[in-house]
Protein backbone atom coordinates (compact mmCIF):
# COMPACT_ATOMS: atom_id res chain seq x y z
CA UNK A 1 0.00 0.00 0.00
CA UNK A 2 1.61 3.28 -1.42
CA UNK A 3 1.79 5.53 1.53
CA UNK A 4 3.55 8.86 -0.87
CA UNK A 5 0.00 9.73 -1.92
CA UNK A 6 -2.51 10.17 0.76
CA UNK A 7 -5.36 10.30 -1.17
CA UNK A 8 -4.56 6.99 -3.09
CA UNK A 9 -3.98 5.42 0.44
CA UNK A 10 -7.29 6.30 1.56
CA UNK A 11 -8.93 4.59 -1.31
CA UNK A 12 -6.21 1.16 -1.09
CA UNK A 13 -9.58 -0.13 0.86
CA UNK A 14 -12.45 -2.44 -0.41
CA UNK A 15 -14.70 0.13 1.09
CA UNK A 16 -14.12 3.10 3.41
CA UNK A 17 -16.37 3.55 6.45
CA UNK A 18 -18.38 5.96 5.43
CA UNK A 19 -19.14 4.15 2.45
CA UNK A 20 -20.39 1.14 4.12
CA UNK A 21 -23.00 3.75 6.31
CA UNK A 22 -24.26 5.29 2.82
CA UNK A 23 -24.68 1.87 2.02
CA UNK A 24 -26.29 1.02 4.59
CA UNK A 25 -28.75 3.85 4.74
CA UNK A 26 -29.32 3.45 1.35
CA UNK A 27 -30.63 0.08 2.37
CA UNK A 28 -32.12 1.59 5.08
CA UNK A 29 -34.08 4.48 2.75
CA UNK A 30 -35.39 1.23 0.21
CA UNK A 31 -37.15 -0.24 3.19
CA UNK A 32 -38.68 2.68 4.47
CA UNK A 33 -40.22 2.99 0.82
CA UNK A 34 -41.61 -0.51 1.05
CA UNK A 35 -42.83 0.04 4.57
CA UNK A 36 -44.89 2.92 3.06
CA UNK A 37 -45.86 0.56 -0.16
CA UNK A 38 -47.77 -1.49 2.80
CA UNK A 39 -51.14 -0.28 3.36
CA UNK A 40 -51.93 0.03 6.88
CA UNK A 41 -54.55 -3.17 8.04
CA UNK A 42 -51.94 -5.40 5.76
CA UNK A 43 -48.00 -4.16 7.49
CA UNK A 44 -49.45 -5.51 11.03
CA UNK A 45 -51.88 -8.15 9.58
CA UNK A 46 -51.48 -9.75 6.49
CA UNK A 47 -48.82 -12.83 6.02
CA UNK A 48 -48.47 -15.99 3.66
CA UNK A 49 -46.97 -18.93 4.76
CA UNK A 50 -47.48 -19.11 7.90
CA UNK A 51 -44.87 -16.57 8.21
CA UNK A 52 -45.09 -13.33 10.22
CA UNK A 53 -46.61 -10.04 9.09
CA UNK A 54 -44.12 -7.60 7.58
CA UNK A 55 -44.57 -5.63 10.65
CA UNK A 56 -42.96 -7.80 12.95
CA UNK A 57 -40.19 -8.12 10.52
CA UNK A 58 -40.02 -4.45 11.01
CA UNK A 59 -39.85 -4.23 14.73
CA UNK A 60 -36.98 -7.14 14.44
CA UNK A 61 -35.12 -4.59 12.53
CA UNK A 62 -35.57 -1.89 14.38
CA UNK A 63 -35.02 -3.67 17.56
CA UNK A 64 -31.57 -4.30 15.82
CA UNK A 65 -29.84 -1.30 13.87
CA UNK A 66 -30.39 1.47 16.52
CA UNK A 67 -29.72 -1.01 19.75
CA UNK A 68 -26.49 -3.03 18.02
CA UNK A 69 -24.76 0.06 16.69
CA UNK A 70 -25.40 1.64 20.61
CA UNK A 71 -23.93 -1.65 21.12
CA UNK A 72 -20.78 -1.67 19.07
CA UNK A 73 -20.00 1.60 20.03
CA UNK A 74 -20.65 1.43 23.76
CA UNK A 75 -19.06 -2.11 24.40
CA UNK A 76 -22.27 -2.60 27.05
CA UNK A 77 -24.37 -5.84 26.05
CA UNK A 78 -28.46 -5.01 25.82
CA UNK A 79 -30.53 -8.36 26.10
CA UNK A 80 -31.83 -8.25 22.60
CA UNK A 81 -35.83 -7.87 22.43
CA UNK A 82 -37.69 -7.41 19.65
CA UNK A 83 -40.57 -5.22 21.21
CA UNK A 84 -41.47 -2.16 19.43
CA UNK A 85 -44.23 0.35 21.01
CA UNK A 86 -45.64 1.81 17.80
CA UNK A 87 -49.05 0.56 18.76
CA UNK A 88 -50.02 -0.87 15.38
CA UNK A 89 -49.28 2.56 13.52
CA UNK A 90 -47.35 2.86 10.52
CA UNK A 91 -46.84 6.28 11.19
CA UNK A 92 -45.28 5.97 14.20
CA UNK A 93 -43.02 2.89 13.08
CA UNK A 94 -41.70 5.53 10.16
CA UNK A 95 -40.95 7.99 13.09
CA UNK A 96 -39.13 5.48 14.54
CA UNK A 97 -37.48 4.25 11.38
CA UNK A 98 -36.19 7.71 10.96
CA UNK A 99 -34.54 8.14 14.65
CA UNK A 100 -32.89 4.98 14.10
CA UNK A 101 -31.08 6.20 10.81
CA UNK A 102 -29.84 9.39 13.08
CA UNK A 103 -28.81 6.90 15.97
CA UNK A 104 -27.20 4.97 13.66
CA UNK A 105 -25.29 7.89 11.91
CA UNK A 106 -24.15 9.38 15.27
CA UNK A 107 -22.81 6.17 16.51
CA UNK A 108 -21.13 5.38 13.41
CA UNK A 109 -19.08 8.55 13.74
CA UNK A 110 -17.94 6.90 17.11
CA UNK A 111 -16.18 3.94 14.91
CA UNK A 112 -12.60 4.16 14.13
CA UNK A 113 -12.06 1.82 10.76
CA UNK A 114 -9.64 0.30 12.85
CA UNK A 115 -12.10 -1.05 15.30
CA UNK A 116 -13.96 -2.83 12.49
CA UNK A 117 -12.27 -6.22 13.36
CA UNK A 118 -12.84 -6.04 16.85
CA UNK A 119 -14.42 -9.04 18.54
CA UNK A 120 -18.16 -8.65 19.75
CA UNK A 121 -20.74 -10.47 21.70
CA UNK A 122 -23.80 -9.03 20.38
CA UNK A 123 -26.76 -8.68 22.56
CA UNK A 124 -24.39 -11.34 24.76
CA UNK A 125 -25.14 -14.22 22.32
CA UNK A 126 -24.06 -13.61 19.03
CA UNK A 127 -20.37 -13.76 18.20
CA UNK A 128 -18.26 -11.69 15.15
CA UNK A 129 -16.56 -8.67 14.34
CA UNK A 130 -18.20 -4.91 14.20
CA UNK A 131 -17.51 -5.51 10.93
CA UNK A 132 -19.54 -8.88 10.44
CA UNK A 133 -22.27 -7.73 13.15
CA UNK A 134 -23.06 -4.68 10.76
CA UNK A 135 -22.89 -6.53 7.70
CA UNK A 136 -25.54 -9.15 8.89
CA UNK A 137 -27.62 -6.17 10.14
CA UNK A 138 -27.54 -5.02 6.33
CA UNK A 139 -28.15 -8.82 4.69
CA UNK A 140 -31.01 -9.75 7.65
CA UNK A 141 -32.82 -6.17 6.36
CA UNK A 142 -32.44 -7.39 2.16
CA UNK A 143 -33.70 -10.66 2.97
CA UNK A 144 -36.62 -9.61 5.48
CA UNK A 145 -37.26 -7.03 2.69
CA UNK A 146 -37.37 -9.88 -0.46
CA UNK A 147 -39.74 -11.18 1.58
CA UNK A 148 -41.98 -8.20 1.92
CA UNK A 149 -41.59 -7.44 -1.75
CA UNK A 150 -43.64 -11.34 -1.97
CA UNK A 151 -46.43 -10.24 0.27
CA UNK A 152 -46.26 -6.91 -1.53
CA UNK A 153 -46.83 -8.95 -4.98
CA UNK A 154 -49.34 -11.52 -3.70
CA UNK A 155 -51.23 -8.27 -2.83
CA UNK A 156 -51.49 -6.62 -5.96
CA UNK A 157 -49.16 -3.89 -5.18
CA UNK A 158 -45.90 -2.75 -7.33
CA UNK A 159 -43.04 -2.98 -4.84
CA UNK A 160 -40.34 -0.01 -5.15
CA UNK A 161 -37.69 -0.89 -7.75
CA UNK A 162 -34.67 -2.89 -5.93
CA UNK A 163 -32.01 -0.23 -6.99
CA UNK A 164 -34.34 2.53 -5.74
CA UNK A 165 -32.14 3.91 -2.44
CA UNK A 166 -32.29 7.67 -2.42
CA UNK B 1 -3.29 4.94 9.48
CA UNK B 2 0.27 2.95 11.39
CA UNK B 3 2.55 1.64 8.60
CA UNK B 4 4.84 0.71 11.75
CA UNK B 5 3.19 -2.65 12.37
CA UNK B 6 1.61 -3.94 8.90
CA UNK B 7 -0.56 -6.47 10.91
CA UNK B 8 -2.02 -3.59 12.46
CA UNK B 9 -2.11 -1.92 8.79
CA UNK B 10 -3.79 -5.23 7.83
CA UNK B 11 -7.17 -4.59 9.89
CA UNK B 12 -7.08 -1.35 9.56
CA UNK B 13 -9.63 -1.51 7.08
CA UNK B 14 -13.27 -2.14 7.09
CA UNK B 15 -13.31 -5.80 5.25
CA UNK B 16 -10.46 -7.03 3.60
CA UNK B 17 -10.96 -8.33 -0.32
CA UNK B 18 -10.39 -11.80 1.26
CA UNK B 19 -13.15 -11.59 3.86
CA UNK B 20 -15.59 -9.79 1.41
CA UNK B 21 -15.20 -12.99 -0.63
CA UNK B 22 -15.61 -15.08 1.76
CA UNK B 23 -18.42 -12.84 2.49
CA UNK B 24 -20.34 -13.52 -0.82
CA UNK B 25 -19.08 -17.45 -1.39
CA UNK B 26 -21.06 -17.82 2.34
CA UNK B 27 -24.67 -16.43 0.75
CA UNK B 28 -23.74 -18.18 -2.51
CA UNK B 29 -23.20 -21.60 -0.79
CA UNK B 30 -26.53 -20.97 1.39
CA UNK B 31 -28.67 -20.02 -1.92
CA UNK B 32 -27.14 -23.76 -3.24
CA UNK B 33 -28.98 -24.78 0.18
CA UNK B 34 -32.02 -23.12 -1.31
CA UNK B 35 -31.85 -24.15 -4.63
CA UNK B 36 -31.44 -27.71 -2.95
CA UNK B 37 -34.51 -27.04 -0.94
CA UNK B 38 -36.35 -27.02 -3.74
CA UNK B 39 -38.61 -30.55 -5.46
CA UNK B 40 -37.49 -30.09 -9.40
CA UNK B 41 -40.79 -29.26 -10.19
CA UNK B 42 -41.34 -26.50 -7.97
CA UNK B 43 -38.16 -25.16 -8.81
CA UNK B 44 -38.90 -24.37 -12.31
CA UNK B 45 -42.47 -24.09 -12.02
CA UNK B 46 -43.81 -22.81 -8.98
CA UNK B 47 -44.54 -19.12 -8.38
CA UNK B 48 -46.63 -16.86 -6.77
CA UNK B 49 -48.21 -12.52 -6.63
CA UNK B 50 -47.28 -13.33 -10.72
CA UNK B 51 -43.58 -13.47 -9.81
CA UNK B 52 -40.45 -15.77 -11.81
CA UNK B 53 -40.48 -18.84 -10.67
CA UNK B 54 -37.42 -19.36 -8.23
CA UNK B 55 -35.10 -21.07 -10.99
CA UNK B 56 -35.32 -17.47 -13.15
CA UNK B 57 -34.25 -15.70 -10.22
CA UNK B 58 -31.13 -18.07 -10.26
CA UNK B 59 -30.54 -18.12 -13.94
CA UNK B 60 -30.08 -14.32 -13.23
CA UNK B 61 -27.66 -14.53 -10.25
CA UNK B 62 -25.82 -17.55 -12.39
CA UNK B 63 -26.19 -14.33 -15.18
CA UNK B 64 -24.60 -11.83 -13.16
CA UNK B 65 -21.83 -13.45 -11.23
CA UNK B 66 -19.56 -15.66 -13.00
CA UNK B 67 -19.90 -13.02 -16.43
CA UNK B 68 -19.87 -9.82 -13.88
CA UNK B 69 -16.51 -11.09 -12.66
CA UNK B 70 -14.92 -12.13 -15.62
CA UNK B 71 -16.01 -8.60 -17.36
CA UNK B 72 -14.57 -6.42 -13.64
CA UNK B 73 -11.12 -8.57 -14.21
CA UNK B 74 -10.53 -8.43 -17.86
CA UNK B 75 -12.25 -5.35 -18.24
CA UNK B 76 -13.71 -6.86 -21.55
CA UNK B 77 -18.38 -5.40 -21.16
CA UNK B 78 -20.22 -7.92 -22.83
CA UNK B 79 -24.08 -7.88 -23.14
CA UNK B 80 -25.83 -9.20 -19.81
CA UNK B 81 -28.15 -12.11 -21.01
CA UNK B 82 -30.33 -14.38 -18.67
CA UNK B 83 -30.51 -17.20 -20.72
CA UNK B 84 -28.41 -20.03 -18.96
CA UNK B 85 -28.51 -23.82 -20.85
CA UNK B 86 -29.62 -26.18 -17.99
CA UNK B 87 -32.19 -28.03 -20.05
CA UNK B 88 -34.71 -27.51 -16.67
CA UNK B 89 -32.24 -29.85 -14.86
CA UNK B 90 -31.55 -28.60 -11.08
CA UNK B 91 -28.39 -31.23 -10.75
CA UNK B 92 -27.08 -28.64 -13.77
CA UNK B 93 -27.80 -25.96 -12.10
CA UNK B 94 -26.18 -27.29 -9.22
CA UNK B 95 -23.17 -28.06 -11.81
CA UNK B 96 -23.31 -24.15 -12.78
CA UNK B 97 -23.79 -22.91 -9.54
CA UNK B 98 -20.52 -24.79 -8.90
CA UNK B 99 -18.17 -24.00 -11.77
CA UNK B 100 -19.08 -20.29 -10.91
CA UNK B 101 -17.90 -20.53 -7.79
CA UNK B 102 -14.63 -21.77 -8.96
CA UNK B 103 -14.45 -19.22 -11.85
CA UNK B 104 -15.05 -16.28 -8.95
CA UNK B 105 -12.56 -17.65 -6.77
CA UNK B 106 -10.23 -17.44 -9.57
CA UNK B 107 -10.54 -14.14 -11.01
CA UNK B 108 -11.20 -12.83 -7.53
CA UNK B 109 -7.17 -13.06 -6.81
CA UNK B 110 -6.78 -10.95 -9.70
CA UNK B 111 -8.23 -7.67 -8.35
CA UNK B 112 -6.05 -5.96 -6.09
CA UNK B 113 -6.93 -3.90 -3.27
CA UNK B 114 -6.33 -0.91 -4.81
CA UNK B 115 -8.54 -1.58 -7.42
CA UNK B 116 -12.51 -1.80 -5.66
CA UNK B 117 -12.71 1.80 -6.21
CA UNK B 118 -12.09 2.13 -10.05
CA UNK B 119 -14.93 3.21 -12.61
CA UNK B 120 -16.81 0.22 -14.27
CA UNK B 121 -19.65 0.14 -16.49
CA UNK B 122 -20.76 -3.77 -15.93
CA UNK B 123 -22.41 -5.29 -19.08
CA UNK B 124 -22.26 -2.43 -20.92
CA UNK B 125 -24.97 0.09 -18.83
CA UNK B 126 -24.49 -0.16 -15.04
CA UNK B 127 -22.60 2.09 -14.22
CA UNK B 128 -20.65 2.28 -10.85
CA UNK B 129 -17.72 0.62 -8.97
CA UNK B 130 -16.06 -2.59 -9.04
CA UNK B 131 -17.14 -2.39 -4.94
CA UNK B 132 -20.26 -1.38 -5.61
CA UNK B 133 -20.90 -3.64 -8.05
CA UNK B 134 -19.96 -6.61 -6.18
CA UNK B 135 -21.61 -5.71 -3.35
CA UNK B 136 -25.02 -5.11 -5.69
CA UNK B 137 -24.27 -8.83 -6.86
CA UNK B 138 -24.73 -10.09 -3.15
CA UNK B 139 -27.20 -7.69 -2.59
CA UNK B 140 -28.77 -9.16 -5.51
CA UNK B 141 -28.68 -12.39 -4.61
CA UNK B 142 -30.04 -12.16 -0.84
CA UNK B 143 -32.93 -10.31 -1.78
CA UNK B 144 -34.17 -12.60 -4.27
CA UNK B 145 -32.95 -15.57 -2.04
CA UNK B 146 -35.46 -13.80 0.32
CA UNK B 147 -38.22 -14.17 -1.97
CA UNK B 148 -37.52 -17.95 -2.43
CA UNK B 149 -37.70 -18.18 1.31
CA UNK B 150 -41.19 -17.60 1.13
CA UNK B 151 -42.09 -20.08 -2.11
CA UNK B 152 -40.51 -22.65 -0.03
CA UNK B 153 -42.57 -21.27 3.03
CA UNK B 154 -45.53 -21.21 0.87
CA UNK B 155 -44.92 -25.02 -0.29
CA UNK B 156 -44.89 -26.16 3.40
CA UNK B 157 -41.06 -26.83 3.43
CA UNK B 158 -38.68 -25.17 5.88
CA UNK B 159 -36.01 -23.46 4.67
CA UNK B 160 -32.36 -23.73 5.72
CA UNK B 161 -31.51 -21.29 7.84
CA UNK B 162 -30.58 -17.81 7.06
CA UNK B 163 -26.99 -17.91 8.90
CA UNK B 164 -26.16 -21.22 7.73
CA UNK B 165 -23.31 -20.22 5.05
CA UNK B 166 -21.42 -23.38 5.34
Amino acid sequence: MSTANPSVEKVAQVILPAELLAHWQGHRTLTRKVIEAFPEKDFFEYSIGGMRPFSKMVDELLSIAGPGMKEIVSGKAAAFTEAVAHGNSKAKVLALWDEATEEINANWAKIGVDKFHDSIKLFGQYEGTIQSSILYFVDNEIHHRGQGYVYLRTLGIEPPMFWDRN
